[in-house]
């Protein structure tokens, strides 16, 4: 399998932070290597930082990234891109090909955009992917995408080196220190 | 099956109310019926509200309900709780026993919080289900409970009613007017 990034698009600061918070979380959790920010913001960064360290793992966050010349290098290099967009083709319908592409190492940059995606990423993009063709959020089509992909390889992997982990509780919290 | 209702606990407006959105449009897309609110926040209610007007189908959002007395109620009536939270079973573990509750016809209710929520949550709920043992989003871990309960069959549902419906574009945007 090739490696997953995201890269972040079109993030408003002041009404965006916190999603763009969950989306590098949840890029986290479910198994992609970090997450290239086309803003300058750097307190989403550091938010990412601190549950990396918390938690465990080698997440990287990188800001201030041009999108268009990121696309470009990705694909230049091998690698391929996945738009998540309500307008694509719908999951069910292109996920196997998207993951025969993933399975034979290529790269795969997960395009994750807010509002007013310039025109450029969906020509640019490999695929241009729908979670479902109804709006509902990038958080979400980021999650089941990767989930979907990984054919829910997911949720089982240990992160190395978090100096907090959970014991799964029927009823109540189980938090422990140290690896 | 029986229904899906989400309540959002604990929402800070300043801090939670696009991540509050971001349920309730993840919650209407992957088959929920409607959306209880803890707080009295009628702003969400709207943005939900709008959407369900112009893409279709009935979701409804109601504010201001105590946690306490809703859960309760709800399972007086028959129905069962699935609480979402980090420090739960890890959902591959128990994801087969809610999906043989709920395909018994009993309705379930699905409990997602913000930070900090009260203890007696975790004693009311029928099963505290972590969607992976990691820190990321509430929006994400709806998400993939609703797709794993309802085994991938959700991306394809159809709402009727609405004023806009995309058809599926390799390259671009192609919205349609009318039903």
């Amino acid at each position: 399998m090739g490696d997953i990034v995201i890269l972040r698009l079109g993030h408003r600061p002041e009404r965006d932070a916190r999603i763009t918070t969950h989306v590098g979380l949840t890029a986290r959790a479910l198994g992609a290597k970090g997450m290239l920010l086309a803003t300058e913001d750097k307190t989403e960064a550091e938010s990412i930082n601190r549950v990396v360290k918390a938690w465990g793992g080698d997440f990287f966050v990188r800001t201030g990234v041009s999108y268009r010349s990121t696309m470009k290098q990705w694909k230049d290099e091998g690698g391929f891109v996945v738009h998540l967009t309500m307008y694509g083709i719908n999951l069910p319908d292109c996920i196997d090909a998207i993951r025969t592409e993933w399975r034979s190492s290529r790269d795969l940059m997960v395009v994750v955009g807010a509002e007013k995606v310039p025109g450029d990423v969906y020509q640019i993009a490999d695929f241009n992917v729908a979670v479902g063709n109804q709006p509902h959020s990038e958080v979400a089509a980021l999650a089941l995408f990767l989930d979907r992909l990984q054919e829910g390889q997911t949720l089982r992997q240990e992160f190395k080196g978090g100096e907090l982990k959970i014991v799964p509780s029927e009823h109540g919290k189980d938090v422990r220190k140290g690896q």
